[in-house]
C-alpha cells in the first residue's frame, strides 16, 4: 500500500519553524506518511479564504489524503478541535468554519461527512500548549491517521460544525454585484461570480472600482501586454488580471472590493 | 529501485495553493515520487532567468532525475508542451526557451537531447484548463515519467525546441561589457561574466555603475563587512556582492545593469 | 528501519535554487533519506537566531534525526566545519556557535556531546566552492550519516566548539532587564524572559518601550483583537503580541529591544 500523504495548509508563513516542527512530530508517528505544503500564506486569521484555497485544491489529491488545516485566532480557547471525513478524505483542525467550503462541496455531490470532535488525549503531544495545536493536537492526529487509526476513535461524533458565511453574488438591475475573495500570487483577482451568473449570448461590462472591461476571454494569449482583462481560472471563477502585470496594484483593489457585472 | 526524483522549477510563487496541487496530482498518479522544489521565485515571466537557474542547478541530480520547469507566459496560445530527454535527465515544460541553457551545456558536452511536443492527452488530467498546464499536463506528464513511461510515448518528434539569445558580454577595447543576469536573495548580482574573460597576470578593474572594485578576491573572508567585492561564485561566473551586505540595493543594481572589464 | 530524517535550516532565503540543490545532492547519496525544511528565513549571518530556533526545533524530531544548519558568514576562511553527536541527534554545519543552544540543553540534561572538524575531503563533493560549504561539504556529509556512517569516520575529534555569548535577563532593582531575542511571522516579539523570571504571587508590569502590560494571560482568547499583551509561548518563553495584529511594527521594537519586568 503507499504511503498516506498529509496536505498541510496554515497562515503561519514561512519565516519561523512551525511548519518543520509539525513535520518532525508527524514523523516522530508515522515514518512512512508523505507530506506536502498547501499553503502557509493564508493571510493571517483569514479563515474565509483559508476555507476557499482547501476546496480548490483537495480534488487533486488521491482518495484517503489527508488535510490538515490550520487558521486558529481561538486557539486556546474553548473551540473544538475536529478530525473529519468528507467524502473519500480526511480533514485535521479547529473547529471554526475552516472546512465549509470542502463540506458544501461535498454535500453539493451528496456525498457524505462525519465530525469528530477531538477529546482524547492520549492521541497528542503530552503537555498541549494554549498557542500552538497545529504542533500538540493536529499533527500527531493526522500522523494515527496516516498510520490507520480512525477519526471515531480519536473523537466523538458532532452534529454542529461551524459554519462560515461565505458571500455569494448579488442581484441587481441588469446584473450582479460580485466581490474579490482572494488575490493570488501575480496580483490577480479571484472572484466569487462563476459561469452561471453570466447569460448567454449577451454583450457584459465588469466594472472593478472606474475600469470597466468589455467581455470574457478565454486565454492570456488573445490579449496584449499591460491589457486588463476578465477571464474564467483553472477552478472556474471569473479573475480579473492585467496580462503580464498585476491587477491588485493597479486597480487598488483588494478581498472584498466590489466586482459588478452589466448586461445591456 | 530508488523512486525517481521530479524537481520543480516556477515563477508561481508560494503565496497561493498552485505548487501544492501541482504535488497532489503527480502523487496521484505517481505515488512513490521523491519531489523537490528548485524554486519557485523565478521573477513573474522570466523564462530567461528560468533557463540560467536550471542550468546552475540540474548537475547536483542524478542520472534520470525529472525537472519540471514552467514560466509560461504563453500558457493557453498555440505554444508547445514539451518533454525532452537531454544528456541523462528528462525535462518538461512549455516549448519557449525554458530549456535553452540545459541543451547548450548538453551539446557543449556532445550529449544527446531529443524533444517531443505533447500531442497525446490521454496522458494529461482531463478537462485541461487554458491558464495552469503545470498542473494539468506537465505535473501528470511528469508522474507518468517517474512511472516509467517515455518521452516518445507522450509526443510526437520535434527539430526544432525554441532558443532564447542568452547575452554573452561584448569585446570593448581594453575589456569587456558584461550585464548583471540574476539578484540572488543576499543582493548579490550574478553577471555573466565568466574566467574565460580575465587575462592572466593583468590588473583588472571592475566597474558597475560609479563604483569600481579593484580586482577580484577568493572568499568573503578576505575582506571587511561592508566592503563592495568581486568574486567567482559557486557556480564559477562572476558576482559582485557587499561582504555581509545586499550589493543590489546599495549599487541601485538590478538585472541587466552593466558590469564592466578594464584591463591596464 | 525507517529512512533517516534530514532537516535543513539555513539563511538562504527560498528565491534561489539554493536548498533545491541542497536536496539533490543528498539524494544522489542517500536515496531513501526524508528531508523536511525547519527554515531558511533565518535573518542573513544572525548565528545567534538560527542556534535559538533550532533549539526550539530538535525535541519535536526523533531519534538519529540529522539536523543541518548553515548560517556562515565565515564560509571561505579557516573556520572549521563541524559533524556533532549531541544527544541522541546528529548537527553538520559551520563551527561558529550555531550549535551553542542545542549543547546548552544537551548538558543541561547531562547528555552527552561529540564534535568532529570535517577534514575527509573523501566524503564531500569533488571541487569544493569557497562560498557554498551547504552544498558541497554539509549535504554529503549529511547524506553520509542518512547511510549509516559515523561523524568520528568523516571528521577529527574537536574538544573546543564555538560557543555564542547568549544573552540572558539581567536582575534590576524590583525586577530584570530582558530582551527580544527573536520576532516571529506574526509581529509577535520572542523574548529570553522564562518562567523563572517570574515571582510567584507578585503583580508583575512588563514594558516595552513606552508601553506597559499588567499581567501575563494564558490564552490570546481571554483578549480582544488588538490588545497587547504578554504570554509564555509554545517554547515556554515570554512573548510579546497584539491580538490579531502585528506587535513589532505597532511597538517598533526589534531584535536587541530591551522587555522590562516591574515587581510591585
Amino acid at each position: 500500500m503507499a504511503a498516506k500523504i498529509i496536505s498541510l495548509l496554515t497562515d503561519f508563513g514561512l519565516k519561523d519553524n512551525f511548519i518543520g516542527v509539525m513535520k518532525g512530530v508527524i514523523w516522530s508517528i508515522a515514518t512512512e506518511a508523505k507530506i506536502v505544503d498547501l499553503t502557509h500564506s493564508i493571510s493571517p486569521q483569514n479563515i474565509l479564504e483559508g476555507s476557499l484555497v482547501l476546496v480548490g485544491s483537495v480534488a487533486y489529491f488521491p482518495v484517503g489524503t489527508i488535510h490538515v488545516a490550520v487558521v486558529d485566532p481561538g486557539v486556546g480557547t474553548a473551540r473544538r478541535g475536529i478530525a473529519a471525513r468528507i467524502g473519500t478524505q480526511y480533514y485535521v483542525g479547529p473547529d471554526n468554519g475552516l472546512f465549509t467550503s470542502v463540506l458544501a462541496a461535498a454535500e453539493a455531490r451528496s456525498e457524505t461527512a462525519e465530525f469528530y470532535t477531538l477529546d482524547k488525549p492520549e492521541f497528542w503531544l503530552p503537555g498541549v500548549s494554549r498557542s500552538f495545536h497545529g504542533r500538540d493536537i493536529f499533527a500527531p492526529v493526522a500522523a494515527h491517521l496516516a498510520n490507520g487509526k480512525k477519526p471515531e476513535e480519536m473523537g466523538s461524533l458532532i452534529t454542529d460544525p461551524v459554519r462560515l458565511n461565505i458571500p455569494s453574488p448579488e442581484r441587481i438591475a441588469g446584473g450582479w454585484l460580485g466581490q474579490v475573495l482572494m488575490v493570488d500570487h501575480f496580483g490577480n483577482l479571484i472572484t466569487n461570480i462563476k459561469p452561471k451568473h453570466f447569460e448567454a449570448g449577451k454583450r457584459v461590462l465588469i466594472s472593478v472600482g472606474d475600469m470597466v472591461i468589455d467581455g470574457v476571454i478565454t486565454t492570456f494569449g488573445e490579449s496584449h501586454p499591460g491589457e486588463l482583462v476578465a477571464m474564467f481560472d483553472s477552478s472556474d471563477v471569473l479573475q480579473i488580471a492585467i496580462v503580464n502585470g498585476n491587477a491588485a496594484q493597479r486597480l487598488n483593489a483588494k478581498i472584498g472590493s466590489i466586482v459588478k457585472l452589466n448586461y445591456n
